[in-house]
């Protein structure tokens, strides 16, 4: 049986990738495995029987069997952990990409979504330019320090994996800033991971999904 | 032998147990496994040295053998996963426990490092007073939600688990801010939490670096 994950049914990002199912239907198609897809819309997101399943009333959730669970970064960890392909074989590279799951949601996300969330919900606030030097100057201290331990590699720790994934993943959030634009490397380690057949058959059906509501 | 982790040589908390190595020292006494720590200062964490183990410069590390780890959601899971003690046995509640970390860190914890950070940086600026219902109302939405999930158990989800710790980890940076006396239930859970003799001992130990800095 194919596990059921849930998506926006009218999805924000307006089918760019960037609602958080992108990460778990991405690990899905890297590791070769079918899954369906229950659409919700934000009134059923906030509905009790959402909230049983996802008590902050988000998505994405992933449910196998018995097993029910919220979280991208712990869904991508538990995918990869029980098929081969988005984790390394010695058990300290895998705590290691257990790791840059972590530094992907807990330490490069924040300051993004700060950034982003200001210019959705500040925008027309008095204080709104002049803080803007102070929220670019967090994400920037990140991608300063994500590009420098990244150097010439391909891949954050050797082969593609997990923590790449969730990686790329929260950078792509900073697409329409242009702030990338600055960081060539990153830039090109983005790019790298979006020419991945996985990666664009998840793109492909997210948009399916976005085009099909927005044409109804 | 044991791991070695690293902490603030000088502790901007002042020895109240907020700093991000007291998850991992709480996990290491829950599970009864020594330990060394390295003191840091803040320059020498922004130093090429340190850099090469936490890429973003913070604390703490994790180094067993040859094992380098960092991001404490990451230090306690691996800890938890292979020390008895700290998850369940049932592979599905497992993963719901790792969730729960997840759920701590990136989804609870950011508007509770927001609103702090906003406290320490921005106090004196011009907007600080009025976007201070912005910040509170994230954080009780997020604590509301937890609430409604908690209910009347003790745990989240069965016994006392490496979720709770990071969770509780997570809402004891709200301390000071007195938020969390709107929300008995989740006050009680922390003080369950703190009660435990392994979160006492993390806690003496952490403070007893603390007292002996200061007072050197």
């Amino acid at each position: 049986m194919s596990p059921t994950i849930t998506a926006f049914k009218e999805s924000p990002d307006r089918g760019r990738g960037l609602a958080r199912d992108m990460a778990v239907r991405w690990a899905l198609e890297e590791v070769g495995q079918s899954y369906d897809v229950r659409l919700v819309t934000f009134p059923e997101m906030k509905a009790p029987a959402h909230l049983a399943v996802q008590p902050f009333g988000q998505i994405p959730t992933y449910e196998d069997g018995d097993l029910v669970m919220f979280e991208s970064g712990a869904i991508v960890f538990h995918i990869a952990e029980r098929h081969p392909g988005l984790l390394p074989d010695h058990p300290n590279a895998r705590a290691r990409a257990l790791t840059w799951i972590f530094a992907a949601v807990s330490t490069v996300q924040p300051p993004i979504v700060e950034f982003g969330m200001a210019a959705m919900l500040e925008r027309d606030k008095p204080w709104f330019e002049a803080r803007q030097p102070l929220l670019e100057q967090a994400v920037r201290t990140r991608l300063d320090q994500l590009a420098h331990r990244l150097g010439e590699a391909d891949w954050l720790d050797g082969d593609f994996s997990a923590g790449d994934l969730m990686m790329v993943v929260v950078l792509r959030r900073l697409g329409a800033s242009g702030m990338l634009n600055d960081y060539p490397s990153l830039l090109a380690y983005v790019a790298r991971a979006e020419a991945r057949p996985a990666f664009q058959r998840a793109f492909d059906d997210q948009l399916a999904v976005y085009r099909a509501v927005s044409e109804a």
